[in-house]
């Protein structure tokens, strides 16, 4: 099957012949029938820091995968080929599907194990199944299950890209009065659609809404620092996006303000299962740009120069 | 009465003659018997970013205050004159002793509310009862409260200095493995004393140790730095020192190791009297340098150099 390899840092993908996965004993083989791109497919490619979760290259990228079981493995009779499923990205030892030990969606069959599969019920389609395993449960894991979002709550989203966009959409769900910090003019204009109380290009015009949460999806080091000045006491940032790997912050607001700032990465099964629920009753609802897999590369280029406006899904045909 | 006051930025502090404070409502006059000199106060003075702390100028700073009451005011009377008591430095609306609005203990007077007042035992020296005001009580809330240091847990504390001594032997004593980490040679000797498991000039060189977590009281920009490099997964940064009020850190690594960073700013009052019961039994009995009131500026200027060992003290006489 032809997949996208990748070679390490700086180098392009490229398109090779590798041979069809099969299913071991506790595995199953998905037909990936949508995969998501990611800006962290994008640092992954460009930032030499993130080679230590590549101890095997060539391999193939792509960790937000769904599609349809097409082989069952010894021990997975509980799976059928046929059944629809998306693909929650963290294998038990830290390794996920698209990194290390196990390649991803950026070729057309996937391996996956119970610790990564999740029915997708019918009403959903399989590019939101896709979006949601990564984008979709990363959000969600760090709006709700870190950052505690809740009725009433005074919450801050930085990006309103793939993440940013469902993280915020969840927290104004939940009853949060949520504002938005967003670079891309094109992107800003979604607030109504997301429900935001405000928008602007960065969060710290919201400083005087003593802001309990911040969750940064962007992540360029700046936006950190940002959201650092701009919390209200006792306040917690989470910290999510990746842009760069390094930021310049104020410890002495941290401690003044007596802050919390969490690291949130990816998100567990739960947090999957309870999205595709919300997503059956067609509340939450992205923005996705359907491509074909023959444009992957192409498509990360357009994330590299930024101004996206919703999550890159490659579609393969039946 | 005679103090010492700060003027401002870089300003030395001057020896002026002031009014001797009288006890208002809901307040008491503490005659100081010993204040203790803070790396804070150093800061205060050299860095313009403190200065919105300092709404008042000139005042007088210190902010670790042990004495007698003197004078009690209306509603204060389950207090009474002669009564030992430490003086817990925060104020309900976040100003404190030696800080804003209230004159601390670089002046043989000061002002104290209900807020501040705790009892000192007859065991416990006045000098003992000062330095845990602030060094002690935000010591203890860093480790324990915050950071919830236990038997068992693999701990790491930058500087071993005031407050890294007392949250180092308070872990110490919670039954947790502790490494240290402080650059004054002569300071690492005290790692017996305290029972230490390991000590080093850097937290880094306890990478392999997987440290749950990692209190810093030094605060220099690059200790937040190293200790976020070094922490394992799921570790806590519990970040006190405040020596210089920015860091260049790795959100990477806050992000993949899903870290916690949690800014702390002094203690409570129960942080306080569970201290100053330690104390009594004689446990922990940090080292402790007496000078005169006289000699408060040259003191500073010993802290502003480095390598004081052990808190420094200004009794004053009866």
């Amino acid at each position: 099957m032809k997949s996208w390899r990748f070679h390490g840092t700086n180098q392009p993908l490229t398109s090779e012949e590798v041979a069809a996965p099969h299913a071991g004993p506790g595995e199953v083989v998905v037909d990936i029938k949508a995969a998501g791109l990611c800006h962290s497919d994008v640092s992954a490619m460009d930032d030499p820091g993130w080679m230590p979760m590549f101890p095997r290259i060539p391999m193939t990228l792509g960790h937000e995968n769904a599609g349809v079981i097409s082989e069952v493995g010894e021990g997975m009779e509980h799976w059928k080929v046929g059944d629809r499923v998306g693909l929650s990205p963290m294998m038990p030892d830290g390794d996920a599907i698209g990194y290390g030990a196990w390649d991803g969606g950026f070729g057309p069959k996937v391996r996956a194990t119970d610790a990564n599969l999740v029915r997708l019920p019918d009403e959903v389609s399989f590019e939101l199944g896709a979006m949601a395993t990564d984008a979709g449960l990363t959000s969600y894991h760090a709006m709700v299950t870190l950052g505690g979002a809740k009725q009433g709550m005074r919450v801050g989203v930085i990006g309103l890209g793939g993440l940013g966009y469902i993280g915020a959409r969840a927290a104004v769900l939940k009853g949060a009065e949520v504002y938005a910090a967003e670079v891309n003019p094109a992107t800003r204009e979604l607030a109504d659609e997301v429900g935001l109380a405000g928008v602007a290009e960065s969060i710290t015009e919201f400083a005087d809404k003593e802001l309990e949460l911040i969750v940064d999806y962007a992540g360029f080091g700046t936006t950190t620092a940002e959201a650092i000045e701009t919390l209200g006491e006792f306040g917690t940032l989470v910290q999510v996006g990746m842009g760069r790997l390094e930021s310049t912050i104020s410890t002495g607001a941290i401690i003044l303000k007596q802050l919390r700032v969490l690291g949130s990465k990816s998100g567990t099964k739960q947090d999957l299962e309870e999205l595709y629920d919300l997503m059956r009753s067609g509340d939450l609802n992205p923005p996705l740009n359907r491509i074909t897999p023959d444009r992957i590369p192409e498509g990360l280029e357009r994330l590299r120069k930024g101004g996206v406006v919703g999550r890159l899904i490659a579609m393969y045909e039946d």
